[in-house]
């Protein structure tokens, strides 16, 4: 039991069912039926003023005719009568919860339904009720017995998951597909909460971060709204407790159906990706992956890196859980110690393959269950080897349950995770069953017992890397402070939590201030001081407005020289022949200025034209992009990748929320393919990465602190061998009614 | 019953189980039992000197005793007795085929194990006798119920599958895993033929397209030695029946066990993609794929095109189908007619999202089991659907199997495939047999249940499109002869056939001759006028000696120029300052000319300088890569991709054995994503990929027709408006003892 509010709806003692009926067909009657016979430890007040008895229960006419303490209410009667209940329930006095299941409110998009569901609130809030859904199925607590569920067939045992949903039909079947394992997965919690008209799915992650009896979050999500704030808990949570989620809409076309289903704003995908890892949010792409993962995450010890080992007693299958492995660049085979190697070869049949490649031994089907025990104790005894996965097909002459007994006698002797297959069907379960009543999870196929150990491998690096935040950025620049690591065992740094946006009306740069005002965008000079003014390097630039100051500026910055429009209506330079690049000589630069002029006037004739940038002209180095994008859920989005012509081509980027540490700008460069390049590539020499993640941990301040920009574009930014060179700026600003909506206030 | 001669095999009348025994922990008691109990339809002989009688059944001291017909035996006798057993069938004269489950031959890799193999094969080579295996389970024909299989638990439902598999082990789970559906997968024929001794997986391919009973083929692979063989065989029998393989070693480490395990050498993979994509073989990632295709193509209508409706009692789950169809370029959402949508709109209950997107229709849980089955009648009725999904949770107070049937009624009206997400778990089982009986399949998970009618509509798409080759492209280049399309209203082109590689010697090109006598690899003079003699378009080029003739050249040629050292010792030119760019008159040149022999002389003292070579400096257009490599699965591969700097980094290439069609080379440009260059970018022209496809035919040319070829590299070509440029081209040659080795003879 916590202190947190949603303490007293899960830990409540005594429930009234509101619309209880002898209808079987009736959700409340299941709700009510549910709650009886799952045993739940509190009482049951059924309320319906048409009836006398139910389900052998007296049956109230209201809530208020309940002669004993009521801490929860769960409603099931049409939305038209739910705020009568709600005030009877205020009028009583003790209720501190309820669980709204009955739909017909905001999620039908009616004026009549917004209006219903916001009149139920406004008597909870005065009340001091705490509102779950509506349109929701609810909640589950295996401690109390608590349920509030109409969904047939969910039954839940009793274990350390909180569960939570943003689709209760999504949510019933991966319940079932949890119980239906071997030995069905335990949880301690289970929470839906619909049209979080009070209760959020935030909420339910706060609660679960302090309920001891929580240690692994699975949830299933189509979108978030405030991404910001997800990120902000789930960055402090994942430290401590492993969140997986099921978030769907991966593809372009199935983000759509997301938009149309939730109602909610669904950002894009791979920033998704982004805030998700920069939280340690471990993601998954199906129901049986995330079954499968919350499986190992719950039964297994917690592995301390990521070697893993492959036994198997048959080639084919165990090829598959290696192609598993090898496809996932977090893990790696285990590079098994030459004693070990030995050691198998010789208690292994003679047609064994013993680390061929190291890591993967085939035990061949002449093993008998003391090899697998035995194979599996070397292997684990190694200390090359942080974890196992054991495939078996027991033959005939074999049985599977002799195999299971030696290999959880192998692995009770080690704290490493081990995961198993035991093929195929029927005929296995009561071996799995039997290694799973022993810590060792068992799947259906080698690739999905190799992808739950990864999934487990992950979550576990979270937790033992990141004790704390090792660095705080606030959301606003200037209040940047620098918290120190705590002392303590645990390797790696942190990355930096992202924190919710300024709640503060930032200190907007004066440049974009006064283009905000005026209605324009940025002048790229502007979008240079800018730069400049957040401490990125850039280069020398004269703004000048005739030929001459045009040859004076290049005398003064040297040759050679580019030359470009400046024009507040001009935002693609190139496509008007605005720009003049490598301009080697005073007679270049003086023809360069005219052919422009004359250009530019005849492609962009009402273009307002400001005059004219001379800079240097830079080669060399590799050709990047530094974006900024503003995302609806997540705000300032910071992306980093290959630049030029090949950019749209590849879409070699990776994006970062911000703010974000120099570490983490660093690991988003590495995950660019052009990296590579970066690096030093083929005898070329390395480019300075250093300065690229200064300049996109700035770029994300700058978004940070000036809500009024919509996105930036520095393209390209040339990455030399010292420093870099940002080649062209672009600073979009967002039309002025929209800075209010999307930021919540400046 | 076929023709075919492993038809004595399959269709036997009588079999000897020669090993056969009391104690139930032998394989051969095993087979006995199998046959017995499954009610072979022949008759069944136990021999065993030492036994007179096995589970009822009479038992013959040895197979010559036996007084009535025997077509096969099937032998379990430890391998040392396999010989004398042989022999003693081979003196019966009747026996006319044998299954050696036995292991202990050539697997072992020992010397003694492969002279029994030999002995063995020489035997029933000499007596008409086919051999299955050694070392293998063995056949299965659901027809007669002949089973040698020992598999615990493998008990198969008749019907139109075709299966083989390289590893028993894997094969067995997968007949497992396919018997545990809610209505088995029927199989017509069952075949694991072990160590290849005799019949081969290329046979039992053979076998199962002469057999009419296999209407679907599929296969388990690690890896093929003729890989060529199987691309002329697949090419041919897909056009009739499709063929799923679960080809396993997709990641270089999981490629690194098939090596070890079958000791068959593993093809890259990127090639067995390419390989199985020329000849129609659909191939799949994991078991539980397989199972779910092969269900797919059993049970449902072809479908006529890749139009998918998805039908949704559930946001959640439904968002889980999109994001596998949205994952699949070749499948789209159906583009429903506003008659259609308009009409679910009238049926549907009001929250129901119809068509957001279009083709993606939100039942709600609303929706009763007659709301169901109309908007499945009206999806299919639609023209633009080719199939439907259809996802359930039926909640409390709807019974699923009512659901079923109308989903079945609504089904039963088109011939359109259907596929149906009956969530979740066992209670789902009636409905979903029921489903499945009316030729529905089911599935446990939405993605797995889109995944599976994907699989349906690629192995539709070739099944429709290509019903015979359209054009044979014979091995040998000269004999090229161009077979017209038969008349038909089946559309679009056949990719050409890959055929074995040429099994005379080839007309090798005689600078290809001359070098491989001189020990050396083709200069670039060589190179070019090789290219230039199949046809394909080269700079002009001029092989000079001097400075003076250089400038006589470039003279000739018109400037700028390039200058290119040649020597046979040198491959890499630019790495020793043998390449000289863009000179722009005759002092360029001269310059030029003497500061390229000074740094060659200077890096690479020992290589002898067989001249430079001039030619035109060519700029613009899209660099690209062109390359060959001699496949020791598949023969020649040609490879085509992204070049110049990012093509080590972003790997963007595509792969196809030779010889194939120009619309084959039309797919792989468009398979690559420097393609969205060449057909113009963001306002640039179009280039001109016309003549690349014809260079990557003539490549692909080149490399069947001179074997002696190992690699070849034209790095970059320029794709340019009108033609190409082929910039740089290098040819390497096999060491001379390699070229019999790898070609079977030239």
């Amino acid at each position: 039991m916590t202190t947190h509010s949603l303490g007293a709806i899960f830990d409540a003692r005594s429930v009234a069912v509101v619309g209880a009926s002898r209808d079987p067909n009736k959700a409340a009657h299941q709700i009510l039926k549910s709650l009886l016979e799952e045993g739940f430890t509190g009482k049951v007040f059924p309320v319906n003023p048409r009836e006398t008895e139910i389900l052998g229960q007296r049956c109230y006419s209201s809530v208020l005719e309940i002669p004993e303490p009521v801490d929860l209410i769960v409603v099931g009667v049409p939305a038209v009568h739910v705020p009568g209940v709600m005030r009877e329930a205020a009028q009583r006095g003790d209720v501190r919860g309820a669980v709204i299941i009955s739909a017909g409110f905001a999620e039908t998009g009616r004026p009549e339904g917004i209006a219903l569901q916001q009149e139920v609130v406004a008597i909870a809030r005065q009340a001091g009720i705490r509102v779950i859904g509506p349109n929701c199925i609810g909640v589950m607590n295996t401690r109390n017995r608590l349920t509030t569920s109409f969904s047939p067939g969910v039954k839940l045992a009793p274990g350390s998951i909180g569960f939570f949903t943003q689709s209760g039909a999504a949510g019933g079947s991966l319940l079932l597909l949890a119980g239906e394992q071997p030995v069905p997965l335990g949880f301690s919690k289970f929470a839906h909460v619909g049209n979080m008209s009070d209760v959020t799915n935030l909420e339910v992650l706060e609660y679960y971060e302090t309920d001891p009896t929580v240690k692994v979050i699975v949830g299933y999500m189509e979108g978030v709204r405030d991404g910001r704030r997800l990120m902000a808990l789930a960055d402090r949570i994942t430290r401590k407790k492993p969140i997986l989620l099921l978030k769907v809409g991966r593809t372009a076309v199935g983000a759509q159906a997301t938009l149309s289903h939730t109602g909610a704003l669904a950002g894009s995908d791979d920033v998704y990706d982004a805030a998700f890892a920069q939280c340690g949010i471990l993601r998954v792409n199906t129901m049986e992956e995330l079954v499968d993962a919350a499986k190992a995450l719950t039964l297994c010890p917690l592995p301390r890196g990521n070697r893993i080992a492959i036994l198997t007693e048959a080639g084919g299958p165990g090829i598959i859980a290696m192609d598993e492995v090898g496809s996932d660049p977090a893990v790696t085979l285990a590079p098994m110690t030459p004693e070990t190697q030995e050691a198998l070869t010789r208690i292994l049949p003679p047609m064994a393959s013993v680390c061929k490649p190291n890591g993967y031994v085939d035990l061949t089907a002449a093993a008998m269950a003391r090899e697998h025990g035995e194979a599996l104790r070397l292997a684990l005894a190694d200390p090359n080897v942080d974890a196992a996965i054991l495939i078996s097909l027991p033959p005939t002459f074999l049985p599977a349950e002799q195999v299971a007994e030696a290999v959880a006698a192998a692995a009770a002797g080690h704290r490493k995770p081990v995961v198993a297959c035991f093929m195929t069907g029927e005929c296995m379960a009561p071996a799995r069953r039997y290694l799973e009543e022993r810590g060792i999870p068992t799947f259906e196929t080698p690739d999905r017992a190799a992808r739950a150990l990864i999934n487990l491998i992950k979550a576990a690096a979270r937790l033992q890397t990141a004790p704390e935040p090792a660095e705080e950025v606030a959301a606003a620049g200037e209040q940047r402070v620098a918290v120190a690591a705590p002392a303590g065992d645990r390797p790696g740094p942190a990355p930096a939590p992202p924190g919710p946006e300024a709640e503060e009306p930032a200190p907007v740069h004066p440049a974009i201030a006064a283009a905000a005002t005026a209605g324009r965008h940025l002048l790229e000079p502007e979008a240079i001081g800018l730069l400049a003014d957040y401490g990125v390097p850039t280069l020398p630039a004269r703004w000048v407005r005739t030929p001459e100051e045009a040859l004076a500026a290049a005398d003064e910055l040297g040759y050679p020289v580019v030359l470009k429009v400046v024009s507040p209506q001009i935002l693609h330079k190139s496509d008007v022949g605005g720009v003049k690049l490598n301009l080697r000589d005073r007679d270049a630069v003086a023809r360069a200025y005219h052919d422009l002029m004359a250009r530019v006037r005849s492609a962009a004739p009402a273009a307002e034209i400001a005059g004219v940038l001379v800079t240097p002209f830079v080669t060399g180095g590799t050709e990047t992009i530094v974006g900024l994008v503003r995302d609806p859920q997540f705000g300032p989005v910071v992306m980093f990748g290959l630049g030029g012509i090949y950019a749209e081509v590849f879409r070699d980027v990776r994006f970062r929320v911000a703010p974000f540490s120099r570490e983490e700008a660093l690991r988003m460069i590495g995950e660019t393919r052009v990296s590579a390049l970066l690096r030093g590539f083929r005898g070329s020499p390395p480019l300075d990465v250093e300065a690229l993640a200064d300049l996109l941990v700035a770029v994300g301040e700058i978004g940070l602190r000036n809500p009024p920009i919509a996105e930036m574009d520095l393209n390209p930014v040339r990455v030399l061998e010292r420093g870099l060179a940002v080649l062209d700026a672009r600073v979009v600003l967002r039309p002025a009614r929209d800075t209010r909506h999307l930021d919540g206030g400046h």
